[in-house]
């Protein structure tokens, strides 16, 4: 590791501070330093708030330092636009720093390399590429939000070794460890939405809220149900709002859902289904990063069928169950051809379980 | 690491050459240690060839050094019994070491501490306990016969991340890499027995060889066919020997086997199929330290379900089939709690799949 490496890596854990709680902006860490000590450090604010370099400046004169060529080490080029916030490149240049060390170029098309000439354009020098791709990984959602329009759709399954799910009779609790649920709920946490389809609604009466760790916001609760026939009772329309979309309206039981706090969205494709790459942009254009699905076999397979899911969180259990419920309910293939091809991402022990992030191709 | 540690586990590296050749004996490494630097190291070799510490000792004399007075590092207490070769212990004694650090004492009941007492009553320093469980995994059959009468079971399975290892049509190549399958042939290579059903001859006529890599012994392919149903022209039947059970006799489908190698031992259980514990012991009568089990979805869940397994060899590929055979026909549970338990115990990436070693509690 260089020193650069190490400052971006302080950088990226002060990021990961944030992210639970900077959606929709990216979760960002910034470290100034000054003789080759952190004088500085923040991370991005709940929105609204400051950003990290902001945080990181204020926090160093906090501190009594003076940042004036001073270096930032912050995991995303500055921005250099007014949001909710102005630029944040403006205030490094006025605060006098001498050098910024991006991790990564901004994909967001309001910025891309604007923050970096902005900041040339003053004198300041500016490098780029340190551990870039941890960087890009941890707003994965923002990223790909910001290049395709479409939030990051990471399908979290728990099952045995054999790939199972549930019995028959509906029994899963628990195949996966407590470790497995808990490391779960951090995950839902992170996510701007949990989506789940009518039935496991219906089967589980779910509450789909992170309750393993504190937060200060719940994701928004997303149901995927085609005739609209949630029950108006569901655990899953009390307390937080939640959002349903449909493939057909109902009036009459809108109206009872708007009372419970529920939005209805109808949003068909041509077989009478709800249109799900057109819920996947639509909640994309809510501005929300990353959709966490929690969902039953059914609407899992028709996900992945539609390709709508970037990502599987697989827990398996070391155990084996035999004749049950399996992930994904896909028709057999004439062809083994035909199968979804991903790659493993990142294997890890939770546990007793091992949790497994592959990617689809 | 101690410098004990570190001659074990040059130790145990040599051991592992004696891996695909030494059985039914342990395959055992040893250096001889004089003044801080190895001056012989060796393995077993194959039955009825030298153990491995005359291997060291005559690798020492061989370049010209004096043993008296060394130390040797053996991954397994010293044998004492007069087997197909003398007692290691006694010639360790007469070649003049001084000490002798083992990994770990002799599980085999011939032995079992008599080694170490030889050599104490010679005046030796006797220390074990360096590097023990690496040892023992490396002959984790043998260990398992010695104690049990059992050899080691470790069954295959290559599927997909959803479970699954064939379409319904059979076809299953190639669901996994040709890094996998080369890496399930290492382990074929290892097993004194490649065991399978005659579903699985029936359906895949498989040849059940090590091919991947180049050995100087095959295992011996094990077939449990209860109503003797193979075809007398299988692929199986060519070439090296193979072992069938069946629950019934028939003297002359039995007399056509003969003819082409192949042997039948007739082993019912009380339903008429065969009977799988005592398979399991006959071969570890037959000095068969470990059984490498490649069978269908059928025999994979009565060897299971009948506690004939220890471990399981997973090869997970990073691919999604849907509906499609599974990996163990088990019939549906009422409760989870009737669910098979098991302990991960590795979990490695072999090119691009995922292979995990698992063992059942």
């Amino acid at each position: 590791m260089t020193h650069a490496d190490v400052f971006m890596a302080h950088a990226l854990r002060l990021a990961e501070h944030g992210l639970l709680t900077s959606a929709p902006n990216p979760a960002i860490g910034c470290v100034i330093v000054k003789d080759g000590l952190i004088i500085g450090e923040g991370f991005t604010q709940p929105p609204g708030g400051n950003h990290a370099e902001i945080e990181a400046i204020n926090d160093a004169r906090v501190k009594g330092h003076d940042v004036r060529g001073a270096t930032a080490y912050v995991t995303l080029e500055p921005c250099s636009h007014f949001g909710r916030t102005p630029p944040c490149a403006d205030a490094l240049v006025k605060a006098g720093l001498v050098k910024v060390i991006a991790a990564m170029e901004d994909p967001n098309p309001q910025v891309g390399g604007q923050g970096f000439a902005r900041l040339r354009a003053a004198g300041i020098a500016v490098e780029t590429g340190v551990l870039a791709e941890q960087a890009r990984e941890l707003n994965i959602g923002f990223f790909s939000r910001m290049q395709s329009g479409k939030p990051w759709v990471r399908l979290k399954v728990a099952a045995s070794l054999d790939g199972k799910t549930a019995l028959y009779n509906g029994q899963s609790q628990w195949i996966t460890s407590s470790a497995a649920r808990d490391d779960g709920h951090l995950w839902r946490a992170r996510a701007g939405v949990i989506l789940t389809g009518i039935g496991t609604v219906k089967q589980d009466d779910p509450q789909l809220t992170v309750r393993a760790l504190e937060v200060t916001r719940q994701p928004l609760r997303v149901i995927i149900d085609s005739k609209l026939g949630i029950d108006i009772n569901a655990r899953i329309l009390r307390g937080e709002p939640t959002l349903i979309f449909s493939a057909i309206g109902n009036p009459e039981k809108e109206a009872l859902l708007h009372e419970r706090g529920a939005e209805v969205v109808v949003l068909p494709n041509a077989h009478g289904k709800v249109d799900l790459p057109q819920v996947i942009l639509a909640l994309g254009s809510r501005q929300i990063n990353e959709i966490h699905v929690e969902a039953g076999a059914k609407l899992n397979a028709s996900l992945i069928r539609e390709l709508c899911v970037d990502e599987l969180l697989v827990y398996l259990a070391p155990n084996i169950i035999g004749d049950a419920r399996g992930m994904f309910d896909l028709p057999p293939l004439d062809n083994l051809q035909e199968k979804f091809s991903l790659k493993f991402h990142q294997i890890k022990q939770i546990g007793e379980d091992l949790r497994i992030l592959a990617r689809f191709n």
